[in-house]
């Protein structure tokens, strides 16, 4: 008997935990499974707005993926990803072309600029660790810039588009850290400009209305303005132009307004939503029994409200652990024991900086210090539940 | 009696010393001192290549002016000087119009671009804490945005136009950094370029060829690459191109090749050789009694050599000191008492980084640990002269 080919496309919360299940479910010799992977590491995306701030480093919200795995079980490939032949079965990456059985694809996701002109050319749109690290630098380069030609207070404005998760989380941190920046680049702090740009007339429209009145006058407690309800309608090297015509003049536009699916599926000739593929009850990918997409790619929908869940990286855990252990059901010869997807929401939580926080739970809100708790709580919880107390020492921020 | 007025413009190494030296001499009422400065700090000129590589906060590297100056004693005014009116003896800052009886002009030097074109632009060549920081700062960016875009090995490439005491010792740290900077930003070690470009066909001129030989050996294995005899002929947003028609393609470019006397001594209508007033014995401008040029502005001829002394903090405290002192008795009515300026050149010493350095006092020579001793001994020795030993130890690199 040859054992079954797995290979896992990406290593983010979907593919990692995937690849995590199967370690622990699949006996020697069952299946043989390869996670690919374009770094070396796996980072925390839900985090990524405090090294992008600067507040935390980056190197606290990764993991090198070689202390997860135990390769006697899972063997890494470091490489990415070019193509992938459904009628040939094979996966095509820069350096190797791999066959499969199963193949499950977890390749993340990628800004989705709207078509806005100028997105992305003049803003920082790379929600990962090399993108994160490039924006936090630049960040602090404006500030040494300033000093050097103080008449160009430009250099001093932030403009956020979104004013979702990623860009709430993102600009609550940067509010946090102005003033240690205004004291380390001997800028005055009144002369910092923080704007939030958002095309729905509210922030964070996952909560509901008291959260969301809660935070943003918490953040514009802390000097955060919003203009809400005003589309981008094209950036360039001076800023952004709004909607209604009014030019904002910002030295640094970050985009945090959304997300598609990754480009590659699309290439590969699958059918997709803004590049996510409507994945049936066993994130099967549609007219193809061993081809499964989890994590942000994969576009399920709730059968009973008919909407489609939201790319998040709670979901993504869950999808990779439940297909995982229906493939090695399957692979057993028990199909029928496979459970189809059913996602559990526990709750979202929105961090406010390093000590507000809002947190939604069915009925339940939470504001403050307990929030700033919970959320903690949650990164530890995966940190712990990838690589166990000494992953929570290493890399948890307490 | 009204005290007579005692201007000194700039709290370089210069101005601050003469400042000091009034400070200590000077009894109540002798006369009214007035300290001129852009910025509220002195930094320490001789240490900027260690911010400017980012091996040490730039923090440490400069001291708030009021811990020095006992203000019942010295004014301090913090303000651009505009022009200088020698015919009305008015100083004209930005802010302010101020009259005097004795003018200290210690303005500091500007960057020598010798009519390269595209340097002013192109490159970094502001040695103030404001210009070093940018320069870090944009290191760094390099790092990150390379990770975003890794067919651009350029951004890597670090040229240092000169190879005289401040490019030695900038190029010297930021080869110790690099090994930092590569782990930070997850870039291979190897990638990384550092030339040293010099027109003149050795580096260091000031030392003997011994040392000359053990400098640039050290960093050579320390991965720097030099380009001797080897003018700069352009600049521009590639890089650099050498007077061979050759073109290097580099994301930083940093001038250290040169520094010129201030703009404003030009404007002002004194008679200037690179921007450098030559002075009298008493350190006066030529053809003013009053007004009196020392540090980098000041161009003071050795009369037995017939050549001019280079401009080195030594020499511009030595000026400080011995002016003040000077005024201080023509004051009192004993100008018999003033003595004619007479350079003390103790040595010079050049630090190849954290663990090495080069020395040469008089024919004495010390390189290694014992040269990196003597370097610290001196910065040590100039923190306890202008500010004891409590500055000592809060700015003190041990």
């Amino acid at each position: 008997m040859i054992p079954p080919k797995i290979i896992i496309l990406g290593a983010g919360y979907a593919g990692l935990t995937a690849a995590l299940t199967f370690q622990k479910k699949l006996r020697t010799k069952e299946a043989e499974v390869t996670l690919v992977n374009k770094n070396e590491y796996h980072y925390f995306t839900t985090r990524l707005h405090e090294p992008a701030a600067g507040t935390f480093p980056h190197d606290k919200t990764r993991v090198d993926i070689k202390r997860l795995i135990n390769r006697k079980k899972v063997q890494l490939i470091q490489d990415n990803v070019v193509e992938i032949r459904t009628s040939d079965r094979v996966v095509v990456l820069e350096n190797h072309t791999l066959a499969y059985d199963y193949l499950i694809v977890g390749l993340g996701a990628e800004p989705e600029t709207f078509g806005i002109p100028g997105l992305m050319e003049y803003t920082f749109n790379r929600w990962n660790i090399n993108g994160v690290r490039q924006l936090r630098e630049y960040i602090e380069y404006q500030f040494a810039t300033y000093k050097n030609d103080p008449k160009r207070t430009e250099l001093l404005t932030f403009v956020v588009g979104g004013a979702g998760l990623t860009g709430i989380e993102f600009v609550s941190e940067l509010a946090d850290r102005v003033p240690k920046l205004c004291k380390e680049y001997d800028v005055d702090t009144s002369l910092v400009r923080l704007i939030t740009v958002e095309s729905a007339p509210v922030a964070l429209p996952g909560f509901d209305p008291g959260l969301r009145n809660y935070a943003t006058s918490a953040l514009e407690a802390k000097g955060v303005e919003f203009i809400l309800g005003t589309p981008i309608k094209a950036c360039n090297k001076h800023g952004v132009v709004l909607a209604s015509g009014k030019e904002i003049r910002a030295g640094t536009v970050v985009w945090a307004a959304g997300v598609r699916g990754n480009s590659i599926i699309e290439k590969s000739g699958f059918t997709t939503t803004r590049g996510r593929v409507p994945v049936d009850g066993y994130l099967r990918a549609p007219g193809h029994e061993n081809v499964f997409i989890i994590g942000d790619c994969a576009l399920f929908t709730d059968q009973r409200t008919k909407r489609p869940y939201p790319p998040t990286a709670q979901i993504a855990v869950q999808m990779g652990k439940l297909l995982a252990e229906n493939i090695v059901v399957t692979i057993r010869g028990t199909k029928h024991k496979r459970k189809p997807f059913k996602p559990v929401i526990y709750g979202t939580v929105a961090s406010l900086g390093r000590e507000d926080a809002i947190g939604q739970f069915g009925k339940k809100r939470v504001t403050g210090y307990p929030a700033v708790i919970i959320k903690k709580a949650v990164d530890l919880r995966y940190l712990f539940a990838i690589g166990g107390i000494r992953l929570v020492l290493k890399k948890g921020r307490f």
